[in-house]
């Protein structure tokens, strides 16, 4: 099987040899070959330049030989071009502009992902071409309260105040400002799959900190109209949000085609909790690629065996690589995969 | 019923006629009274000082007419006794010394909870004639692993790295360390019960970090010798792990009288996952307290219906209040919890 066929067969529940792999934040600067292309653009420009979008995204699949890519951006591109003037300082990016208000939703720019956002499909129509059949490609965007998150907060804060005042007082507003985000991420996800990505994963990273109610409130319905439109367009999807481990049934709820998870429950409670017809991700602690090989390996089969239970099985790290990710210990977890094929 | 009869009843499972109230963080920033000694003395001195930690305790009672009071402290300051030099910067609570190897852990003192902390039996046998029969006294400490993460990292990171690579690389280390906090806390919880606290939480604010596998090697041993020893002293104990909404049959492995349960998950689900035969506390999403009165009353309503299928239910928010709590949502909920008395 190659990568590619792995990696649609388990997103379909159909038979593989072993669980594909690819690694949140794959492409980044735990890599030397990143590291050396970083030190020469702003991050900015590396994700607005198809040819250095396309090149960072290939080099984790170079090194590894990992059945899926990924292509390298990042989830802000979005809120960007609607508007918001975005910079990242030492701190993570930052929204010099914020929206808590109907009239500030509503002086957002509707996005025109064709125009404002060609860079992404260029680069994802080149990495199409490069990786052919041998390997999936993956597109992705963050989810409606993710991005609303940072539009509302400007950059990740500590208890999201702004946003759940609004949640509490003015969930009109948020109501407005996630239908205006979901507009634009129809758009842009279905560009993505048109351009040639095989799948797309939505990334809500702070959706585990509304309340189940909450998330089934706010966030699912619009998760959902987002599966549908990928769904027609003839992409998959993958649904990430940290946190949940709490209200799985939710997540799976949205309809995306497998349900990442991170690594804050195990992968035998959350199939149980999911249901066994349930398509799965994830879901090994990323900072566990600091441990010995052995150790690593024993993780990685632990998880898989789990897995089996499910419908099918994506190995996935629970969370984004960090910078200070041992490539061995990246090496130790492909290895121990491989091993694994029947 | 008092309050104190009311809270204590829960904890044992006995009928109540309504569920009893307290609010983690009760005593703050949030309150006029609270921002009026605070600005008289620096947050090491009021805890430092009997008087005035006493009547920071007292003030959301006498306010609000809780059920229980909990001592106005600090979690670090069992490892600050146990050598390391504790400030208030700030971006939070830092260590200037951090714990990373055998020989750090040797070097920290052994803590001497009548000596070191006497200011803390002080307080307690203050508030507990102060109290009477009428309110409930809560003492409290940080989980072992909580109290690691500050000696190994120094302060709370983002992604615990230091930490997580001691459980990768040097779990001896880390075992150690957790061993030499967790003798600390025995002798600290004891004292705090025997200086007239009807019961004590055990505070894990970032067990939620570890993984469940890793929550069970790491911190539940640690958190059942202390339970057990609380227990033994006549006490009654609560555990609260943030983030555990994956694995909330862990924490209730470790044995505490009762479960607390983060807002990350409902609290039907959570009773789910425990079994009808726990006592749970919580849950209600902190930031709902910005929400108009009817809604606060409407999701309390909910909470105390959904904990109404635990064997006992001690009403509490999921995570402390933060200091924009405004006064009129915990009236709010203070007033709709009274409407329940049967």
């Amino acid at each position: 099987m190659t990568g590619r066929q792995r990696f649609l067969a388990a997103l379909d529940g159909r038979p593989v040899d072993r669980p594909p792999l690819w690694l949140m934040r794959q492409a980044g600067r735990y890599l030397p070959e990143y590291r050396a292309i970083r030190g020469k653009y702003s991050f900015a420009e590396m994700y607005k330049t198809p040819d250095v979008a396309t090149e960072v995204t290939l080099q984790p699949v170079r090194r590894f030989g990992l059945d899926a890519a990924i292509l390298f951006s990042d989830i802000l591109v979005v809120p960007e071009a609607m508007g918001l003037p975005l910079d990242f300082p030492e701190g993570g990016p930052r929204f010099s502009k914020t929206v808590r208000s109907l009239d500030e939703v509503r002086a957002l720019k509707p996005l025109e992902p064709e125009h404002d956002l060609e860079y992404v499909r260029t680069a994802l129509a080149q990495l199409r071409r490069e990786l052919g059949t041998e390997t999936a490609l993956l597109g992705f965007a963050g989810a409606p309260y993710t991005l609303a998150c940072y539009a509302v907060e400007g950059e990740a804060t500590r208890s999201f105040e702004a946003i759940k005042r609004l949640e509490y007082q003015e969930p009109e507003v948020l109501h407005a400002l996630l239908d205006r985000l979901t507009d634009a991420l129809i758009g842009y996800l279905v560009m993505q799959v048109e351009a040639g990505a095989d799948a797309v994963q939505l990334f809500d990273s702070w959706g585990g900190h509304l309340s189940p109610e909450a998330f089934a409130t706010f966030a699912l319905p619009r998760a959902k109209r987002i599966f549908d439109a990928i769904r027609e367009a003839g992409g998959k999807s993958i649904h990430f949000v940290l946190g949940s481990s709490g209200f799985l049934p939710l997540v799976k709820e949205a309809g995306a085609d497998a349900v990442a998870v991170d690594w804050h429950v195990t992968m035998s409670d959350a199939i149980a909790h999911l249901g066994a017809d349930t398509v799965v991700q994830g879901n090994l602690d990323p900072l566990a690629l600091h441990a010995p090989p052995a150790r690593i390996a024993g993780e990685a089969r632990r998880i898989a065996q789990a897995g089996r239970a499910a419908r099918g099985h994506v190995f996935n790290v629970g969370h984004g690589l960090l910078p200070s990710t041992p490539i061995e210990g990246v090496e130790a977890l492909v290895t121990s995969l491989r091993e694994l094929e029947a």
